[in-house]
């Protein structure tokens, strides 16, 4: 596109290489920038340059951190010590923190097993998860992975991995989501309900 | 969402300014921003704050440039100076100079008359149009604006403006779009392919 100015075009490169954003949209997204006011675009570059300077990976989790090797969660005293959930990534622990339904710590697999993908046990942090299993004289750890295949792979490579050692292990239930209208569930889902069914009486 | 580092949420915030971003496209967004690599993110940083540091309005047309007063286009010694296009804005702009069919200078509005939505001629550069059409001595004008309720009423105004004035005003076609697929076209369009029709022998 010759007949845009060097910086819109510079910046419609940019947004194209997020995923999901393509030659319009980027145009799109690039005139809405433009609109911006002074100081929000000055935010917005600031942002996007802090994200790569402030943010590392927590040493202990792989959770993100800010301006620190430890995560605010793993530096958390009142958190129960005992017991790790295992998610695959940052974004399923923060949905995960969003839920209030677990207060002990986590780690993040970064990935889960997927021959078909190429992802092998040791392209993931599994090793370091057995680790700290052993270091931090873990109890418990709940499995917290995708009901996929690759979900399902990876927790039961853990769980053999896990054998013989002295620690519970659980996986997250499957089910019925709260609110979903059962017409539209798959039938795996309501397989899994019926198997995981809880007696009332 | 406290769980999320400071300068990933400031960047969500960032994202969610834009236009048909919600919430979770901009936590999307953020993290695949995290996952560039440096000098992508370093480029996307500089490129936001470029747009509003080099992108100025061009003095004669509107037209955005870069780092200078004039546009490429109204400097252009190449183009036809008696031809004026009018388009609403600088996506149309583009959008022609995409299509190569036109070798005059352009006039951007930055907008259309619409009562409804309280934009008065006033509010957009029909002022500053009639007067380049007096002062660059301008032979022909073709109003390339949206074939809305908006863009008829502001070409009809410009038309009336131009009255008595020695200048030929011309409307771009309106009609089938080449390729459309005649079943999904609006009556409206239909209506105008049929009142524009061609004869051919």
């Amino acid at each position: 596109m010759k007949s845009i100015p060097k910086s819109l075009s510079e910046l419609i490169e940019s947004f194209k290489l997020l995923p999901g954003i393509g030659e319009k949209n980027a145009v799109r997204l690039s005139f809405a920038t433009l609109n911006l006011k002074e100081d929000q675009v000055t935010k917005f570059s600031e942002a996007v340059k802090n994200i790569k300077l402030n943010i590392k990976k927590c040493k202990i989790c792989n959770n993100l951190t800010e301006n620190s090797e430890i995560c605010d969660i793993c530096n958390d005293k009142n958190r129960n010590n005992d017991i790790l959930c295992v998610v695959e990534n940052t974004k399923d622990l923060i949905h995960f923190e969003e839920s209030n339904a677990f207060k002990g710590k986590y780690h993040i697999l970064e990935g889960l097993i997927s021959p078909l993908e190429g992802v092998n046990p040791d392209d993931i942090k599994i090793n370091q998860l057995i680790n700290r299993i052993k270091d931090e004289n873990i109890k418990e750890v709940i499995l917290a992975l995708n009901m996929s295949i690759e979900g399902e792979t990876t927790s039961l490579y853990i769980l053999k991995l896990l054998e013989g050692m002295n620690v519970s292990v659980s996986k997250i239930a499957a089910g019925i989501p709260v609110n979903a209208d059962m017409e539209y569930l798959d039938s795996l889902t309501i397989q899994k309900a019926i198997e995981g069914r809880n007696k009332l009486s």
